[in-house]
Order: structure tokens, then C-alpha cells, then sequence
């Protein structure tokens, strides 16, 4: 199987001005995943930032990426509009997309949905999470055991302004009390979204080995298929009409 | 039961300026429909054009609106950006959207789903369709019997770019040769939304029962529960944290 | 709105024979849930046990319930087969569901889901459940706040084995540590189903408001709408064949 | 990759008591589709029938088959039940299953979805189908165009009694005037089940290439994953209770 081409996408705000969140992430959260891709083997890696020209995502990476993997917070506000559309549109194409943890609340994530995403409930206490699996045939929780305990993380809790996803593969169980949807499934156009909760920048859930692994299935499961063919728009009877 | 306040909106370009169509709705699309909701009872109908000042969607008719009817065409363009987000923002709070044939390629129906919502085949022959119904205990499908025959239509094709719906209730037989999801449910927010896909300008389907009835059906679905609570942002935990 | 014909079945085995549960439910738990169900109003209720003639579920019984509720736990093995087939056709006829804690693991679930519902965690423990309401909107939702909280429960855990909900209302945390889909609703044939899972019988959950207000709303939810026609078997082509 | 390990069931009678049946399968409908994919490449393939021991699937053959695919029609009655339990339960526990055809009505397929899903239209008077792909990014449709066209089939029409799908890969058109959900995933326990609609023994339909094409992707797309564990039974709270 060829190698799938991953873009892992960050704001790299959070790592550069505060020193604690450097030091958990001393490269960025972008380069702790990629780093961690790159190990696993069968992905060719690529990491763009939001201070990047074009963010990063020219037409020439956008075209050339299988899955991209979106990490956001401070900044949701600065990616370009046109950027956004751009990779709706490859998405709809049949690019992947991973969004993790506060990139619920992106443009990309709220345009491809629909609803308000940004809207949940949060607490940083750095508090203990259960993520439970769901679903234990689906490929994105290949080689888990029963849940992932993270043991201190920012709290994401229900109403989670989403559509229901196509597929709830894990919820959250957390200790100060409330529940989490958290990886959610999605088909749109001919492509795959993967949301994924954990990953707050104060504590380095990126360097944990169960995490990395759900993101490595996520991107695996996303990777887009051939497919069918499809057009659109004014055609010609198959059949006869007005027999 | 209260009466349901439905808001019918009509783009009303095509009846003021082409005698054909004026013709079949010499009151336009939306006295035709809001004419056979009134007649129907249950329900307090007021309609909306995209001339009037504000489309006919102020605040005020919002925010007192339980189900909106949508129908536009030619004009998708001309709906103002702060509009849409409007109406988007209410169906997300509870205010139930039906969707009508050509307003498929509508801002209000791609912001809300977030896929290319204008993507499909289509042809404006005048051939037969078939509306199979696919659920026959949804409340939609409501007093009809297996489908609705329309002798002469405009044909949408598949593959029609929209999510899949959360309840898919017809399916559409084509003359031409095609296959077309027609009633399609979703939950998005607080709010319910219905496409469905009969209406062509120059055809009277919205003087044919079933199709009308299929519409107050839709508009019952649609209204809002009363539901449940839900807040949002930071929150104090509801459990000691830390033990 | 004619009123709604509910049949409450119940084992009826644990508050007979165990008298801390018949302290809670002097008069068994159907009688807990009938009586709140008459006092609520739009209902008429009727009340049905394990240890009644064909368990209560005659076909004249059945054939005039519009929602059956379903509550058992040691005894599923008795619940004659014949009397299961019965209520699953009258189910996908049209008829309303509820099945209620326990009665996951009935043979009438499973035979309606086709997957071994039986599988679960549990813990008797009697500890703390928060039920949170994931989709706000939903007439099951109607009238609560975010969540109910029980002070003393069974714990049920995921993985629990059943399909993918149609729509999933309510989602449990629960102190020990574990979550649960806790208000699940499917369509199947005709007919609703909605699982609803508090009730253990030796705590006094079906004397707690909030959770006799979620089955109410569950009642009205599932009554049987009139749909559509259907009809199967062989059937002459509706357009000409090999023209 | 490892080669899937599929098992081809088929009934087995047409092709020994008809002629014009055998005419078109010689070896039987198993050898038509088990030769297709050896000779496609990435299966191990084994056939079973309905008049070997135990139906051909005995524990050794069940445990080590990924995938089964299961063509009946005339005899579903006369499969014996613990075997079908067996078949359900190592769905279940993760072995995908391809329905095919006149399969719908097979005691594994209703076992497995609860709804009575022989209920369907039928008409075999060998009429134009065409199966639309409603998905097209989906793993099942990879390689096709916008639609298979088959120019004699027997006609399955809506209402199809099934729960509505997971994905909703094909819908048919036929040419008398109906259509049919053709192409239904679901996931149920660990598993993956398929049904694809094609198939009747009377005409060529599995030396079609597309339709072949299909049953290989759905063998691939059906395949266990490893996923993640999953324990079920009492439990010890993973958190102090009662604190």
C-alpha cells in the first residue's frame, strides 16, 4: 500500500509564547504528531502553521494531502476565509480531516458541519479523563484496551453542538462529573472527518502513546477511496420519456 | 394544541416575470402553499418574499416563527449573508426549516449542512416521478398510500450532495431513468429540517394534494419541542476534582 | 388528541418476594409508572405481569396498546416465545416501545435489535448517576434541565451491545467511573423503541419526577402516527416493461 | 496485508434441479463469485453449502473465516437454527457477512437487523435495473462509475422491511417503475454486514464485472478490524464511591 500523505496543521501560537506549553511541546504539537507519524511508518508527513504563507496550505500541499490534521485555539479568528473554503472543498473531494480538541471550534470544523461547534462546556483544572470505546470493532480503535485514562486534562463537557455523528466511536467520562462525545465519525461529500477530543497544550497528551495511536487509525480510516464517478449538473434522459 | 406559526418564504421572481408560471401560481408559490395551510387548520401562516424589506424575515418574524418554508431559485445569490446567518442561528435554537426543491442550492440549506447542497443532476423535461415512500410509519408519510405519482416534473438525479440524512422518508422513481432522495430529515441544534423535492415552477405540484399534505405533515414534525435545558462555556466541576 | 393507550408490563417477581423492593413499590413497579402515567393525563392506562394469562398480552391487549412499556430482569426465560413474536410483530406494525433498565436483557429487545443486548457492566453498589440530555431539543428531553441526577443507582458501563442508536438523548456518568447510552431511540418496521436505562428495582426511581416525565414524554413520542400505505409480494410493473 | 478468509455459502438447489439455472451457473452461484475472488488476488476462499454437514460451517470453518457470503432462496426454512446462531454470533464477534439478493429473506439476516426482512416487492420478469451510487467516496463503490446497469433482473421494490441503514451505499431503479435500497452497511457488535441486492439465479448476474467488483470491495470494507477490547459482567468501581 502506498504511504499516506498527512498534513498536520497548527496554530504554534500557544508553543511559542508560553513557556510552559513549550516545554511539553518544545517543536509544537504539529511536530509532536508528525514526529510520532514518521515513526509509525506508512505516512510521508507534512507540517504546515497558521504563520505560514497561505497558512501553510497552498493549492500544491492542499492537492497533495490524503489527510490533514487540524490542531487550533487562540486563532480561529486569522484563518483566511478563502483558506477555509479551499479546504472544505478538498474535503467534500475527499481529503481526510482530522480536527482535535479545541479545533472544534475552526472555521474548517463549523463549515463542514453546519452548527455552532464551538459550543460546549470547558473547564482547564486539569482534572482525570476516561475516554470510553464505543464502538470496539471500528479500525480507530484498533489495539485499545477497554478506555484511555488521561490523567489530567481540560474538560470538554455535553451539549456539544454537533450533528449527531454518523459514528460515536468513544465518550468521555470525566471526574469533575460531565460527559463527552468524544470521537465523532463523519462522511461528507466523498470525504472523511474524524473529531477527536483529547490534546489540551498545558499537559502532553500528545506524548501519550494511546493518543498517537487513535490518531495514526483516524488518519488510516480517513484516507480517502478511489471511489465512484459522479457529475452533475443538466443531463439527457437514460430513457425514454413521453413514451 | 397551539396553532404552529409557519413562515412561508418565497423568492416570487419567477411568477412576476414569467407569464407561464404566473399562470399556475397567480399568487405566487407561497399563497398557494400558505393558502392550503390555512385551509388546513392548526396552523398561523404569514409569508415572506425575498423583495420585501429584509427578505419579510425581521427579527420580529423570526423570533415568532415555528416552522419556515423555503422556496428560491433563480435569486440564491440576492439573500443577504446576515439574513441567512439569522435564520440559520434560529433553526439551531428550535425553529424548524423546510426546505423545497430548487431551494437545495440555497445559502440557508448549505450553511446549515455544510456540504455543496447545489450539487446534482437535474433536467426540466417534464417527465413522470414516483415518490416512493421509504418510512411508512413517519409521521411525514402521514395519510398517503405507498407513493405520489407526478405526471410531469422537473427530474433531480443523483448523487445530490448532502450529508446523509438522519431519516430518509422518500425516494424518488424517475421517468428518465434516475433515483433521488426527495424527504430528508435531519436534526441540526435544537432544530429540525425537511428537504423535500417536488415544486418546479412550471408544473402545478403545488396544487396537487398529496404534495400539500406531505407539507403540513412536514411543518407538524418541524416544530419546536419545548426540550431541555443546556449551557455552555466555563463551568465549576459538579464533582471534587483532585480526591 | 385521543388519549394514548399505554400497557404497563412488569415482572412483578421482586416486589413479592423481596420485601425492601416491595417497601419501595408496595404496589409493583407498574403501578409506580401506570399511576403516574393516569395522574399526567392523555393517557389510558392499563397494567400487565409475568404471572397473568399469556402475561397479560392477549391479542385483544395487544392489538389496542399504542405503547407498550417493558420492565423485567430475573424472568426474562419465561416470557413465552410466542407471546415475544406477538409483541414484535405489534411493534413493527406500529406499535410504541419502551423498554425500561433491566429489561435490556429481554427477549423482546434482543429479538427487535438483533444484537446480544444482554451484554453490559453493571455494579449494584447504589451510587451516584448524572443523566445527561445530549440532544436538547428532543421531545424525550422535553421539561428537563441538563441533566437528572440520581443519588443511588445500579451502574450499567459501556461497551453496551446494541446498534448504534437512531437518535441518543441522554448519555450517564456515573460515580465509579464508567458511561452509558443511556436514552436510546430507534425506528424498526412501524414502530418506535425508545430504551430508557434507570429503574433498578431497589432504589425509588420511578418515584424521582424527572425520570417519570422522560417516560411520559417517551409515551407520547412513540405513539403510532398513521404513516403510509405498504404492500408486498408480487406485484404487476406500474410502467411497461421491454418497451 | 494477510489474504481475508472468505467463505462462500450458497444454497445450492436451482443449479441441480433447473436447467436454465445451471446453464448459467454450472458450479453453482459459490464458484461463480469464489472464482472471481481467487482470481482477484487477497482472498482465501472456500465455498460452503447448504446439503454439506452442518451446512459446511462447522466451528473450524466459522472461527477462521474473516468474511461469509450468503446467497439463499428456496430452502432459508430448512437452515438449521443453531447453526444460524452461530453465524450470528460470530458477526458479532467481528466476522463481516455479505447478504446477497434473495438472501433478505434468510433466518441470519432477520436474526441479525430484528425486522422481518423477507417483506419486500418483488417481480421477475427479467427488467432494466440500474443501481445508482449514492456514496461515492465509500469503500464499496470503489472502481464504479455513476451506475451499474444490469439488463435483466428480478425487481425488489420498496417497502424494504429493514432498519434504516447505517450507509446507504446504491439505490436502484427499475424499469417498471420502483426502487430499492440496494446497497445497505450496518455495523452490528463487532461486526460488519453488507446487503447487495443483485443476483437472481435466473440471470447472468455474477458474471458481471461490476457486480463482482462490488461483492470484492465489500469483502475488503467488511473485514474485522482488530479494534479494542471490550469486557462485560460486574464490575469493581474504577473510582471511590460514596466519598
Amino acid at each position: 500500500m502506498a504511504a499516506i500523505n498527512v498534513t498536520v496543521w497548527n496554530e504554534y501560537r500557544h508553543e511559542r509564547h508560553n513557556e510552559q506549553v513549550r516545554g511539553i511541546y518544545p517543536e509544537g504539537i504539529h511536530n509532536a504528531i508528525g514526529g510520532y507519524l514518521k515513526s509509525a511508518g506508512g505516512f510521508e508527513v507534512r507540517t504546515a502553521v497558521l504563520d505560514d504563507p497561505d497558512h501553510g496550505l497552498g493549492d500544491e500541499v492542499l492537492n497533495s494531502t490524503d489527510v490533514l490534521i487540524w490542531w487550533g485555539h487562540l486563532a480561529h479568528g486569522e484563518v483566511r476565509d478563502d483558506i477555509v473554503e479551499k479546504v472544505r472543498t478538498r474535503v467534500l473531494d475527499g481529503m481526510g480531516l482530522i480536527v482535535l480538541h479545541s479545533g472544534h471550534a475552526s472555521k474548517i470544523f463549523e463549515s463542514l458541519l453546519g452548527t455552532k461547534t464551538g459550543a460546549l462546556k470547558w473547564r482547564d483544572d486539569g482534572e482525570k479523563e476516561r475516554i470510553w470505546v464505543i464502538e470496539h470493532g471500528h479500525p480507530i480503535a484498533d489495539g485499545l484496551g477497554e478506555y484511555i485514562e488521561i490523567p489530567k486534562e481540560e474538560m470538554y463537557g455535553e451539549r456539544f453542538e454537533i450533528p449527531a455523528p454518523d459514528e460515536l466511536v468513544f465518550i468521555s467520562w470525566f471526574e469533575g462529573g460531565e460527559v463527552f462525545r468524544s470521537g465523532c465519525c463523519y462522511r461528507r461529500g466523498k470525504g472523511k472527518l474524524f473529531y477527536f477530543r483529547p490534546g489540551h497544550e498545558t499537559f502532553p497528551i500528545y506524548h501519550q502513546p494511546e493518543i498517537l495511536m487513535v490518531i495514526a487509525n483516524a488518519v488510516r480510516w480517513a484516507a480517502p477511496a478511489v471511489g465512484a464517478g459522479a457529475a452533475y449538473g443538466r443531463v439527457a434522459p437514460l430513457e425514454p420519456i413521453g413514451k
